[in-house]
Parts: C-alpha cells; sequence; structure tokens
C-alpha cells in the first residue's frame, strides 16, 4: 500500500520537472526577439528600463526603442508618452512606467497605440501593516519581509536585498510608488536609529524603481523614546524633537516619503489625548516635514464606544476640521464608513471635506474576506467604489474624481492598499491573491480601468506559458474566459455567503474570519460585536441608518440620502445597512425578506461550487502546483461557505422563527456546535 | 443576546409539555373504546393479553373478542387464528401475537379479515453482543440494559424489571420469542451462579411474554471456570462438565433456550484447538441440553488470514460437515459471505447444507452502516436478501425458503438479528432504528412481507397522533408518503456514498464508521485492511472471484454461477464484489467504471441531501424533540456521506489517474486531511 501510494508521489513529482512555486507573479514572461534601446543617459533607474525592455521583449525582432527623458505638457507627473517606437517621460519613473505598458501590451496580445499614459494619482501607496518583530497584522501570507526578530533583525542580508528588488520591480511594473514599511498601530522604536539605518536600507533598494519609503509613527514618539515629558503637539520642546527628528532621517534618506498616522483610534495615543485637533497633531509633523517635501497622511479611522452609530464618527469628527489641514496632509480614509466590510458604502468623508486632500485606504489583503484562503477578486469592489457618485459637486461627483484631483484643486493627490504579502513563495498566500496586488496597482495608476481588463490582463501574465498558447482560441475558451468569470463573480459569492443585502460585521472574535453573528462576550464594547451590527429581532433585521434610527444617511449628499432613507430606492445590496426591515418585507422579486436572505446565501455557496467546477476543468492549462494549491484552497472556501450559511441562517432563524424555503440545501451543522466550535483562522 | 436566546429556548420549550423521547417506540397508541374480553383460563401471558386487548381497543365500541386456546391443524408453532370477535391458538404466545396483530390492524387502519396467521420461522430471535461489565459489542445506543458492572452488578432491581419488561412487551408485539442475552465473544464467568441467578431474573420477566433467555458461551467454559484441565469435547470430564451445568441451568431456568456458540473464530476458543471438528463440539453441547429440550447455535462465521480468499471460507470449512450435526443443532450463518457489509450477496452456505438445520443471521446494529447517526432502513436489505434465489433445489429456492422449513425438512428453523438496543431513552441511539428492530420481528415473523408495507405499519405506529389523524388524507400525502419514499431509498443511498457497485469493507480503522480505502497498518493482517477488497490498482478495482481470481462464484450453484462469473451477466450491485475491471469498463448505461462510480458516490450524497429536505418539510406533522434529533442526525450523515464521497473518490483517482467529471459537484476535503483524521465513530 504505502509502496503504491509512494510510487504515485514519485509519478506526479516527476511531471513537472519545474516547481512552480508563484514567487515571479505576474513577471514570468521573457522576450523571445532582440531589442536595441538608444537611451542618451545613464542611470540606476533608466538601466532597469533598459534591461527590462531587452529581457521581455516580444515586438518586432532587431526593433530600435528610444528613451525620451524630456518635458512634455501633456505629460503629467510620472506619466509617459507611448509609442512602437519611443517611450516619453518627465521623469526616469516614466521611462521604467512606459517599458512596462509596453511589454504588458506586447505580452497580453494589446495592441501598442501612440498615446499619453498619465496617473489617476500622484502617490500609489502600499500601507505594510508589519511590525518589528516580524508579524504581520492582518497578514496571512507569511512573516514581514522587512523586519524580523532575533539577533539578525539588523542585519540587511543578501537575500534581504533580492527580495526588496523583486519587491521593488514587481510594485514598479504596476506603477506603486511608496511603501509605508511599518504597522499604523506603529512602534516607538521605529524611530530610533537601528531601525532607520535599516530603513535607509530598504530604502536604497528601493529607489531605483521608483519607489519612496514612508513610515507609520506612533504619535507618543517624543516621550516615549525622545526622553520628554509630553507629546503634545502645541509643545515646543515636541515640535523641536520632530523637527530634529526629520531633518535626521533626510539626512539618511533624502527622498524619504513622509509619516503615516493612526493617532487617537482603537487605543493610540493622539494629540486629543492633550485635548488638541487631529488638525493640531497632523500639521505639527507637516511643518516638520516640510522642508523636506515630506507629506503627513493622517488616518480618519477612529470611533469610540458612544452612543453614536459607528459608522457616523469618522465624518463627525473630521469634517468640522476642513480646511484647518496644511498642504502637505493628506486624510487617509477607508473606503467604507465602517471598516474593510465584505461590502459597504462609500464612506460619506468622499467629497465633503472639499479643502483637504483625501485619500482612499483600501484593503488588498483580505482581512474580512477570507484572508489568505477564499478566492475573491477585489478589484470589482474598488470599481465598485471608485465609481460610486458623491453627488458632493454635481453628478458624476466620483469617490474617483473627488480623489484624483479632477474636482478638487489641492497640491496632492494619493490612494494607498493595505498590503497582502509576506514571505511565503508566492507572496500573497493564496495565487489569486496575488491578482489583488496587481488589481491595487493598476486601479492607483488608472481609476477608470474596469476589472475585466484588469483579470484579462493578469490571467494572462500569470498563467500564460507562451505568447503561442495565449493567442490560440482554445487557451481563451479553456482557460482565459472562464478563469475571468469566476474572479468577477468572486466578490459578489462571498458577500453572498457572508454577509449579503447589507450585512457586515458578523464575524467570530476578533480574527475576522468564520461567522459569528451570536458573539457577544460578557463585558466586550458593543460596537465589537455582531449584534450591535446585524441587530436581529423578532420584527426583523437591519440596521436602521435613516432618520427613525442613527440617521447616518444624514451625512450623504443629496440625493442619495432621499435615496438611501426611502426602502423602495435604497439600492438593495445596502439594503440592511439602512434598515431595520421586517422578516416578511417583500423584496423587489416578491420574495420575503427571509426567504430571499436564505437564497442568498444559498446562493454564495452554489458559486463556490461552481467555482470549483471551473477550476479543476482549466487542470490541463495550469502547472500542477498551482493547480493543487487553487484547488485545495477552493475546498476549503467551500467549506467555509457551507458554515457561513449554516451559521447564519440557523442564528437568524431563531429571530425570524420562519423554516428555510424547502427547495434550498438544507444546513449540515447544528447551531451549538458551530458556537462551540467558533471558526477562527485556519 | 443571552436574554434573548434564553427567551427563546424557554419558548421552544413551553411549546410541547410533554418531552418525547421516544421510549415507547411502536406501542405508543391506546385506545378510546371499550371491549369485552371473554377467556375462561387465566394465566401470566392470558392476563398480558387481556390487558393489552383492552388498553388498546381502537375497535367497535363494547365488541367482545374471545380468546380461544385450541389446537387446529391450520395452526402452527404460535400460530393463531384471527377474526373480528375471536382469536383462536395452539399456544398461549399465540392469543398474545393475534392480539397484537389485531391492535397493529386497528391502529393503522388495515382491515380485520378471519384469517390464519403463521410464523415463518420457530425461532425467532435477538442476540445482544453485550459484555457482562455493560458495553456492548457495535452497541450505539448506550450501555446494555441487561449487565452493568459496579456494587450493584448483581441486583435485580426494580427498574431492571420495568425495563426488562418494556423490553418483552416490544419484542412480542412483533414476534421476537427469544433473546440470547450476552455477547458472542462471551465471557466464561457468563455460566458462574451469579450470573445465572441474573439470567433466571431476566428470564423470569421475559417468560410471560412468550420469550425464552439463551446464553452465549465461552467453549472454554470447563478449563476456565471448571477447574478441568482441557476443554476438549470429545474428553469425559467436559462432557459431564457441561452435562451438569446444563442441569443447573434447567433447574433454575426450566425453559432455557439453548447456547450461542462463536468457536474457532476471531482468537475465540474452539473444538479445534484440540483436533476436533465444529460438529464435535456442537454436538457435544446438544447431547448436554437435549434432555432439556434445549438448541444449539453455532456460527458459522469463521476466517483465517490464509491465501483462501476470506469469502470462500465459512463454505469450505461447513459444507463437508453437512449430516454431522445432531437435530438441536443450527448453523448460524450471516447474510453475506463476509461480514455484515452495506451489500453483499447472500452466503453460500444457504441453501447448500442440505441435512443441516441454517439460520439466518442479520445485523440490526448498524455496524457498518453509519451506526446510531445515519438514517438507514434495513427491511431493504434483509428483503433481497431473504428472496435471492440459491437456485440450489430449483428456481424458486430463495433463501427465505431454504430456511423456514418450505424446502428442508430439519427440525427447527430459525432466524437471529443482533440487536440495536441500550439504555438510551430511545432504545436504539436514532429514532429511525426502531423502525429495524421492528421490521426484523416483522420479517422473522414473516419473511414474505415486503418493506414498504413495514415502513408503513411502523410509522403508522410511530408518528400518529391519532386515528383520525392517520386517516386524514393531509398527513399521508405530507407525513407517511414521503417518509415511507426516504425510507425505502435510505439503504440504496447508504450503499452509493460508501461502498456503491459491490464494493465492501472499505472503513478506516476496526470502528467501522467512516472511510479508508487507504488503511492498512504495517503489520496488520491483510483481510483486515481495505486493500485487501478493493484490490484497486493502475488498470482497474475490484476483487476477482471468478475462475481467473479466487472462484468464489464456484460456491454459488447454477445459473448464479455462471451469472456471477460473466460480467455482463453479473447484476451491477455485486460488479466489483464479483469482478476486478477496468476504469475504463464500459458499464451497462454507457459511462466508464470510473465515471459511475463518481456519479454513484455522488448520487448517494444528493440522496441525504434530499432525505433532509423530506424531514425538514415534515416538521408541522411531528413534535418537536424527534423532530429535531433526526434533523441533527441527518445533518451529521449529510456530512459523513460528503466525506465518504470525496475521501473513495480522491483516493481511488490516484490509481484511476482519470478526472471525476466535471457536471459533479467536486470534492471539499483533501486527501491527506481525510487520511490524518480518520473518521472514526462520533
Amino acid at each position: 500500500m504505502k509502496k503504491i501510494i509512494g510510487v504515485l508521489i514519485f509519478a506526479i513529482l516527476s511531471i513537472s520537472s519545474f516547481a512552480e512555486n508563484g514567487h515571479n507573479l505576474w513577471l514570468r514572461n521573457t522576450g523571445n526577439k532582440s531589442v536595441n534601446v538608444v537611451c542618451v543617459k545613464s542611470s540606476p533607474t533608466l538601466n532597469i528600463a533598459k534591461q527590462e525592455l531587452k529581457q521581455g521583449w516580444q515586438g518586432v525582432d532587431d526593433a530600435s526603442v528610444e528613451f525620451r527623458v524630456m518635458a512634455d505638457k501633456a505629460i503629467k507627473g510620472d506619466g509617459f508618452k507611448l509609442s512602437q517606437n519611443a517611450i516619453q517621460a518627465n521623469t526616469e519613473s516614466g521611462i521604467l512606467y512606459g517599458v512596462y505598458e509596453l511589454l504588458r501590451r506586447q505580452q497580453t496580445g494589446e495592441a501598442v497605440s501612440d498615446a499619453v499614459i498619465n496617473p489617476s494619482y500622484e502617490l500609489r501607496l502600499l500601507n505594510h501593516w508589519d511590525n518589528l518583530d516580524g508579524t504581520i497584522e492582518r497578514g496571512y501570507a507569511g512573516l514581514s519581509i522587512f523586519w524580523r526578530k532575533g539577533e539578525d533583525a539588523l542585519v540587511v542580508s543578501n537575500n534581504d536585498k533580492v527580495l526588496w528588488q523583486e519587491y521593488a520591480r514587481a510594485n514598479a511594473s504596476i506603477g506603486i510608488n511608496g511603501s509605508v514599511l511599518n504597522n499604523v498601530n506603529a512602534s516607538p522604536d521605529m524611530l530610533t536609529i537601528d531601525i532607520l539605518n535599516r530603513t535607509k536600507a530598504i530604502a536604497e533598494v528601493l529607489r531605483p524603481y521608483g519607489i519612496k519609503a514612508y513610515l507609520s509613527i506612533k504619535f507618543s514618539s517624543p516621550s516615549m523614546i525622545g526622553g520628554l515629558k509630553t507629546s503634545d503637539p502645541l509643545d515646543p520642546e515636541v515640535i523641536k524633537w520632530w523637527n530634529a527628528k526629520a531633518k535626521e532621517i533626510y539626512s539618511m534618506i533624502p527622498d524619504f516619503g513622509g509619516f503615516l498616522v493612526k493617532a487617537n483610534s482603537e487605543g493610540q495615543p493622539g494629540p486629543q489625548d492633550f485635548g488638541r485637533t487631529h488638525a493640531d497633531g497632523a500639521n505639527m509633523l507637516a511643518d516638520a516635514l516640510r522642508p523636506y517635501g515630506g507629506i503627513v497622511m493622517w488616518r480618519a479611522f477612529v470611533y469610540t464606544p458612544s452612543s453614536e452609530d459607528r459608522a457616523k464618527q469618522a465624518y463627525n469628527e473630521f469634517t468640522p476640521l476642513d480646511g484647518q489641514f496644511r498642504d502637505n496632509v493628506i486624510i487617509q480614509v477607508k473606503n467604507g464608513p465602517v471598516d474593510f466590510q465584505p461590502r459597504e458604502p462609500f464612506s460619506p468623508l468622499f467629497g465633503a471635506m472639499k479643502k483637504t486632500t483625501v485619500m482612499p485606504e483600501l484593503q488588498i489583503t483580505q482581512e474580512y474576506l477570507g484572508q489568505s484562503v477564499h478566492l475573491v477578486f477585489l478589484s470589482t469592489m474598488w470599481e465598485e467604489f471608485l465609481k460610486s457618485d458623491t453627488y458632493q459637486e454635481g453628478v458624476g461627483s466620483t469617490v474617483a474624481r473627488c480623489t484624483d484631483g479632477s474636482i478638487f484643486p489641492q497640491k496632492h493627490s494619493a490612494i494607498a492598499g493595505v498590503s497582502n504579502i509576506g514571505l511565503d513563495a508566492n507572496w500573497c498566500g493564496h495565487h489569486f491573491a496575488q491578482a489583488n496586488w496587481y488589481a491595487f496597482g493598476r486601479l492607483a495608476w488608472n481609476n477608470q480601468l474596469t476589472s475585466g481588463q484588469i483579470a484579462d490582463e493578469w490571467i494572462k501574465l500569470t498563467f500564460q506559458q507562451s505568447l503561442k498558447e495565449a493567442n490560440t482560441k482554445d487557451w481563451t475558451e479553456n482557460f482565459l474566459n472562464p478563469v475571468i468569470q469566476m474572479m468577477m463573480e468572486s466578490w459578489d459569492a462571498t458577500i453572498s455567503y457572508m454577509m449579503p443585502l447589507g450585512l457586515h460585521h458578523i464575524f467570530a472574535g476578533d480574527h475576522h474570519y468564520g461567522p459569528g453573528p451570536w458573539y457577544a462576550p460578557k463585558g466586550l464594547r458593543s460596537d465589537w460585536t455582531p449584534p450591535y451590527y446585524h441587530k436581529a429581532d423578532s420584527i426583523g433585521l437591519g440596521f436602521d441608518r435613516t432618520p427613525t434610527g442613527s440617521n447616518a444617511t444624514g451625512q450623504y449628499h443629496e440625493p442619495l440620502q432621499s435615496q438611501f432613507d426611502d426602502v423602495k430606492t435604497c439600492p438593495e445590496k445596502y439594503l440592511l445597512w439602512f434598515h431595520h426591515l421586517p422578516w416578511d418585507y417583500k423584496m423587489q422579486n416578491g420574495k420575503t425578506l427571509w426567504n430571499e436572505l436564505c437564497y442568498r446565501y444559498d446562493t454564495g455557496l452554489q458559486q463556490v461550487r461552481q467555482f470549483q467546477k471551473v477550476w479543476d476543468k482549466v487542470q490541463p492549462d495550469v502547472d500542477q502546483e498551482r493547480f493543487v494549491q487553487v484547488q485545495n484552497k477552493l475546498r476549503e472556501q467551500c467549506r467555509n461557505a457551507q458554515i457561513w450559511k449554516d451559521a447564519c441562517l440557523l442564528y437568524f432563524q431563531q429571530f425570524s422563527q420562519r423554516p428555510i424555503p424547502y427547495d434550498i440545501e438544507r444546513p449540515v451543522t447544528d447551531l451549538g456546535a458551530l458556537i462551540k466550535n467558533d471558526m477562527g483562522r485556519p
């Protein structure tokens, strides 16, 4: 028996002589043609651009391409002008981006026509929630690539440099130009000389790829590591300390990007500890960084366990400060008003702060979306968000246009994504989570891209074995199209089996993985428990945020306010976000709310089963290693979807007292067992 | 939160003032009419008959029924003659059976027409695999009702007597007239005075219900408890010892039934230990019991780890002894040639021993069929078995007719079922497992009954709330018919998700619960490992028992031998029992063997999901307590079915190297995890 299995394993291993671990991301293609690069100047960045073009060229054999670093009014920031034989840009980074664009088009079969291609945002950043001990908050792909504990914590090894360079290259290839290297729940030690030295080493590897290093700082650093008695932002000693610290940093890292700050939020210190405002705090830091061109990104993710609806608090706290921030302060706002839930309406802060730079914070790491187990293509969520109309400056005031400089004349524009990478061989834990890193970069560069296009690009770059194969009709029909469809439906499926119809934050425990609508340990603040959000009772389900409830709808610009208030016009995807509705409320399709809820959960589960079929069918077109890993993850996702469905339906049924429609597949677990075996992170 | 749940639980508990625990089995109905019983004689048995009739009467009010204990040539053994106003029988037990038949007909709405109703078998026995310490081998419904360990092990309490009486009544109501009170793997202590005293107490409670007590004995008792140097059946001292022991027993229990013996089987001692034959051993015991009318049931369940196919060994060992047994020896043969597998062809011993009484041993406890978790109505299996044609004495030589005296003129006829009862409130662990106890009794009485009729009776007796309800069209359509259908399909479903197409014995470990086609610990005898039975390899699957293989087919009478040998005529339900076939063997429906295997496993899972729907739909027609218990069991069965499907398909796929057809729902677990988490008894 063992012998047979042994032989089988040997046979399987023998099939693929090359073990595909996914480390090469979307950068696996090498060219098969030669190209001459004409470039009068030499620099680290231009040299990289040259090398990349030669290595990846799949255009006309022996063609010539000229790099021109030359100002052009049509070209903005790091943009570039692309043609068959030339890339022109204002900056060296622009040339590099042009090279990656050219290669992408060659490799995906997109035509290279003459065009000026400018980025939507000036600053396109990854936020790493990496701790100095190497752990990553909400990281599901191994430990930090930047930090580690142990005797060699401060040693910059060759392996480190190779990994940082690979990281920089991947980012540059999709237009990312900044990295915040540590957790927003920052250690004060970040600003000590040892850590700054390591930051310097990282920054030097990132620099030629056009990427600036940023740090998250702890607002109380002056008292915690500076020996001061206070960290009051208006205290002269504190101001002096920060000025000196800025000077020190820039002496080491001349192009240092700036600070990201989580202040007076979830226990972090901040200016309010000293009776000051967010503006007082942010401006003090901004003044320290200003001489060197640095910026401050100040997070608006604030809420306290007050009687006020958590979803309203950031808006309440920040809108009164509009106009009070320095022009090198950017308010960093999560896409939704609560916290990266599977689906949220956009935060009402977007478009509402008209005299302040506001940047979106998206979450690439799937904290609330199945972590590195569930296949969820987040591009569709971000696309919905960016295209949401705030109406703040009339029809068409989308979140994208409110933040990218199209509408408001602020000095900066920026967007950040909370990274999903770690030391795992494939960077992201799940091979398909790479697509979210890719999509974030692509949308940060061009916030008008469609998710379908991004998926198409990413699949071609990540799974095609050669241009020849990619061009065959078979591969398109057998692999590309079904996998695109799966990715495009994946977010919707996850919403359905986790939190359909506007439900949110019904996870068990703080792992944010498995279902726990019942979760409410004694003594825990209520805004950290699911019943706060779903408000299930014998009458119905949902959070009333209309004027009869918390009136959070009042934070939205008309006509949204009225649209959300009226249950007849409120989009059903946000129904239970804004309304508490009776179990027999009639949905647009005629079903009762309870029945619709049941069908949604079941549909989500069925969709995952369909994804499994899609993936199993593409086996002939993918290497065994990635095939098996994704297959196993989908199996686990399917088990999880079943548990989500069972847990939520059985729990809510206690309140609805209605049967699950009998044509729906029945639960396979008991509520008691589910509550007992709270499904945490796997 | 907790408060709300508390209120809900209170509300649910308040709904049913009477907690229905299933303890009343199929005997829950009481009558609503009065009846006069005319009976000239008084006796414990007749008094019970009288009391039962009065208590359960639902016929014409104030009717009279006469009990007549009077010989009649048309009435055989414990049979009876039934009419509207009289029950006539040869024996007092016959009167009691007549009463139960009359009440059953009244309560199920079956007409009472004049008829003589005789039992198919003279001896209708339960075998209890109960140990003296109170555990039950292959018992899944709590500890023994007969034996316990501890200080009060020998105390006969009032509770004991009440329970034994309830047990006796339940058995009598379905015609069972004997109980073997202990495990076939018997303790020698069974024959010590303390245990015989307790046996006497049990026998006294059973007696008025027409039930005789039997014991399993250890063949080496003379040397183990008798102080002899040997247990050689031909040794005069041994013979003397058994004669004395029989005398002792009968002095205490004048109607003692006899011995059940597992000898030279799975480590148990037996006559072969002394160079004697099974006949030598059985006859010696039979001679000791003969003066008192006792019998010996000698089990044919023997096999050794030889090179001979396990399925052939019992036949090889016993057929040469045909004609050598005393007429009060009965050879007890399991239905199939291996061991109570989900489906086996009948044992070729049936009909082959023409000069020996052969009795079937059926297994009511679901050792290999999901234990007390899976809903499996075994009547369909037993019906298939009893109606199997052995062709031993021409067409129509069914197993039923070969064993019930229709064909062979042996003195006795008998049938045994390994009991599924224990101290659980509902006796059987699963409410629907009661149906198997019921069905065994009914088939033992009448081996021509159909499973549909038995299910119909049992459901009406067990779930109808009143005659009025049972007669309404709604109850029939909403409850009776769908539940009958579920029961009738349940065995087929379990075969499909466990071991379709003749697969057998592919459990992990010796718990006989979860799947383990891979299970083969180093050093374990191969006939205790699944690969011995499934023989999966790169070519195909199944056990070749044709002349090119073990030639077990040669033990069957023509035309069966030829029919089984030829893959074209071998019933597909036994295909892999008799043949090792290539993965691409074409089935009758045109599918390959591999694909058909996949569809069968999937169909089994889908069937269980359908059972869940059926059960959930009948909720309004059943008490909450039994509803919830069965609902929970079905959920677990569904999870188990999924694991069976995944485990077997993923394991066999290693050999078939073929994809699972893509229209089938995909596995949700990985083989590695399944092997690691060997699913034992829950």
